[in-house]
């Protein structure tokens, strides 16, 4: 499946999702029979959505909201609530700043430090909710925080980076040496962006409950105009999933869970992440669309604020309906945004599969659109 | 013709009717010379059209206009005419609602139960005017109407669902016994959703006399950022094409018609749905497009009044001429969607093909348009 | 290289002009270098041009000018020059018709009948300027017409249909003989369309000089949503490229002339169509837009009066110049539609080579536009 | 990897920049410890960007800041700044000049003779200003400028046209005889463009110092539709790497420099051109965008006042940033048009690469953008 590029390189066609679809097979289910349920360590949860570590995804209130509506918010602990008592009035602020200024006055906000004690305190606002909790850090900033988030509690712990390697070359600072890291520490970790099979083989073996499979910060064509990098997704899951069945054989019998990071927008997009082998998706932009998100319309990440090299924007979305509405109904339009789990389990249902992990099997055709 | 999506996966390559074109040949006809008839079970008809049972393509009225300009009409059996006694006034008040309340207000008007006294009182008329008569219901409603339908009489029974399966599996409800129900029935039956060799095979085999080839329940773009899924049609009708001649050996010779259900918007599609094996095609847009048609200048399907998942909308559609017009000229436009006849009997000749059967032969290529 | 669309179709990879480009090779000319003559039988030609048999294209008047330029006019003798004594004024009124009754003005102009006189004194009005003579009959005509066109004396006889084979069945006329005809006919005969490699070979046996290569009637895409059919050009010029060579084989030695007739609409498609080895290219629109052109800013051909099944439209083009500024230059636009010449000379001296036939075997590349 | 075009024709699948994209591998490296060096004959570069020879991008003062800045100012010696004393008010003029009248004000202005004496005056002024020193001659007036260029002192002599062949035929003139005038001459010679393998080998085989690989002289979407031509860059890159590492073995040991020109329009381009095995790349419109660029927000090439066939127009350009921050950021946008190096180096890093020689080692994917 090599191309030729010219007589210097050589290539593999990767594929987006935009490039595939589910097809239908010779059984069909009822959409009530389907179970979307997902376990990663001695976590359940009744639908397989991470909420993404973004100020405009995820606060302590929408991880609640989240956990109790049956997936998993992760809260950015990095972000505007670690780093003020009362970011609200700053949220209001940014979605309501004229572009020409948005960028300059975010990196201004995001530029104020992060108090050790704020990250315990919004720990445990989440925690006091019964939920699952999860918070995450970028693999810059683990070493110097983790203790504090141990300290403080998680259930899930998340490192998430653009791309996360097991091995950082750095001359200036010694890296975070993740296997060592995850040994010691007492929870689970799930670790991420990886978008190749041998990246994400290597994160497994350090030992983390699940690889977030993406190639994180900012959208999937701003990156490849910047960076001239792009992970078509549908080619990044498959080719995780793959190292997660080898992985599985080498360690003896370890499921090390395979998240979609990226380029999952709509319920299609879920279902084709799941199709290829996806054990769960972490979204970002299909929660921050919910009326009652953080973001109030617009969605960010932390390119969007990059000092010298910002690789997004603070974007503008459609605000199409309540969380719980974006997640489980009634939708009031018909493009994939709203509904997702009802989406999905009509999906599942139409196919004839009843649970997720049967599901990875599903037929998938190359038909891109246009 | 395997493609490897990643380690994970493989997947074909499926194609639409966008990808492919007929192509002449050597020889060429007078259009003249060209027949476009086909027969289904002791049905005859001069033409390979069926009127998609949608509240804005059949009415019984255009059900009677459709046989007698050599077509078939299925009337849909759940739509407004067995719920109202006078649908009339509401499918003018369809066609004049602004869009924010359409959805809303088609969820009100489909929810008034339906009335078998009015499914009787429709074939009647219909059977009245001397036409073949057909009817629809979907797999969920066979059970419970059937018996009213095969009372009232109709020449040809429809089962149509998004996706309709041979082994519908369900754990709250008997599952309509497809293979018993035709066998009981004494009039044939054409069923579908199928979009696969194997799904198609399998209906084939309950013994209907045909098969609809699509992903039912909405646009295919709609559906694929919905759901995920797509049945690419060229490839679709393609491969049912390929279990009919398997089943006709397999059965010592029973001829299952394929009809092109879906994606047939243009009289360029209709050419293309017969090229790849379709013995006929069930129009919905195409026909909606004609001024006397009860859309009234709007389309929907089922899809555009789900309760919690609507997967479709009610459509504004050009009004290019009368039904006539648009089966059989003269064209006022050179688009494709007016004497949608006149141009598949230019095509056939055109290719030298004098008849439907000889035309499934015709060359195709692979050039997709942008 | 068969492509499988599904269990029971497979099909060619075919190519249009879009989908590739000339590439540079190790060798450079200068421009000064380049010859562009071609011939047919007896008659040569400094640029490989002939103006298409289309009444906004070539006019006797266009057809003089035409032929001082170097090129070819061929005047289709069944257009509103042999209809009208003076057609001048038809011609400017149809240039300023409202779209909305362009159509049913023109379907009544085309509607008188062809006067025989005018036939011969058009060829004879050419004739007097001293360039070759070439008229253009449809195949339904050319029995009627061909003696008074004989008579008349023409140089170049060209027969052209939408497609046009050497095995036309009719139950209902006598079809053309094309092979006694061109055999009892005195001129060289030039016919087509023809799209595929065997309608081009046995065209080629009925003695031809030459073969159209195209789909005639209307622009690609109108064609492929009326009819389903496409001809995509790059694939059909090198389909009957390798008639011709083989036809030289068989017929020990005769050299039929490939002349690509449509999808031909700038300077890089002429580069195009060369390369994929025609000898000429037959030109419409791309003469269409001389601001003398007979059009006077607008395009049609016979398919857009045609009475039941219009397959294109009077199209409003650009006028960019005169039109020896569209073969020669100064071009006053850069993109490929002024000085087709002088830019056909720099893109064979930049790749390397002297002449038309050598240029045929220019390297190409498959490089889809987007 | 030939694909049949029809029964006369084979040719290969070439690849642009927007077809492929870079993939992360499993090594991450921190963008501090990334080195952008690279070294042509006895000169060293921070940065592998060359600023085209073209008067919109090069001035002897911009030259000289790119040189500060780490790069390579290359003057183009047939501009205005040979012309004329002063062409700051005539590019003020250009800058000014309404679309209508752009390109015959532009053809006047450059038909004005070059002063050798101001090439002498241009070139001490950069040398003066103690960076290194290189100015472009087009091959015809090579012959009748080298010596002027010489003797004013340059320490790279470009030589650049649209194809550049070390095989020009001409029957009016003694072609440059490549071999001969770069063995006589002192200083490193860079020459193109060259699209192909064979081409680019003859041309490393006259003793070049570097190639430009690019089919120069305007758009390739312009040239496409005029000339019918494209080099589709990354595979043309690939395959003048491919005559590199071939040379490099014939020669023993003869490392000629491979520098993309044409096609490099973003920090992501600059990145793929390089992944793809250039040594560095001619940048115009990238740097043409500064604030302080010559072109003042306009952007032209030689092609653009060509006499009879202008190939590209005068083109307005977003004025994104100073060139300093074109080059090194902070970048205000995220678009791939600001902080080129920074984003060079990010992508590097995150690819896990630590120098531009083994980057061109880093895997690549095929995945057309739409």
């Amino acid at each position: 499946m090599e191309i030729e590029l010219g007589r210097g390189k050589r290539a593999r066609r990767a594929y987006t999702f935009d490039d595939i679809a589910v097809v239908p097979s010779r059984r069909t289910r009822n959409p009530e029979d389907v179970s979307t349920a997902w376990s990663i360590d001695a976590f359940q949860f009744d639908i397989p959505v991470l909420g993404a570590p973004m100020d405009s995804v995820v606060s302590p209130q929408t991880a609640i909201m989240l956990g109790e509506l049956g997936g998993l918010g992760v809260l950015d602990l990095e972000g505007l609530w670690t780093r003020y008592e009362d970011p609200t009035p700053l949220l209001a602020e940014i979605a309501g700043l004229p572009d020409a200024v948005a960028t300059a006055r975010m990196q201004e906000l995001y530029s104020t430090p992060i108090k050790p004690e704020l990250v315990t305190a919004r720990l445990a606002e989440i925690r006091a909710a019964g939920v699952t909790v999860a918070g995450s850090l970028t693999p810059q900033r683990t070493q110097e925080l983790y203790e504090t988030v141990a300290a403080a509690g998680v259930d899930l712990f998340v490192i998430r980076g653009t791309t996360v390697s097991a091995e950082h070359v750095s001359s200036v600072a010694e890296p975070l040496n993740l296997k060592k890291f995850i040994y010691d520490l007492d929870v689970p970790v799930i670790v991420g962006g990886a978008a190749t099979y041998t990246a994400a083989l290597h994160l497994m073996r350090t030992g983390a409950a699940g690889v977030l499979v993406g190639f994180g910060g900012g959208a999937a064509s701003t990156t490849r105009a910047t960076l001239g990098i792009q992970a078509p997704m549908a080619t990044a899951v498959s080719d995780v999933a793959g190292a997660r069945r080898d992985y599985l054989d080498e360690s003896g019998g370890r499921y090390v869970h395979v998240i979609a990071d990226g380029g999952v927008g709509t319920s299609g997009d879920i279902v084709k992440a799941l199709a290829m082998g996806a054990d769960a998706v972490m979204l970002g932009v299909a929660l921050a669309r919910a009326t009652d998100a953080p973001g109030q319309g617009y969605h960010w990440g932390p390119e969007a604020h990059h000092a010298k090299l910002p690789r997004g924007h603070r974007v503008k979305v459609d605000q199409v309906a309540t969380l719980e509405e974006v997640l489980y109904g009634p939708a009031p339009v018909a493009d994939g945004t709203a509904n997702l789990i009802g989406a999905l389990k009509k999906s599942m249902a139409t196919t004839g599969y009843s649970d997720l992990k049967e599901f990875q099997r599903v037929d998938v055709v190359v038909s891109p659109t246009r």
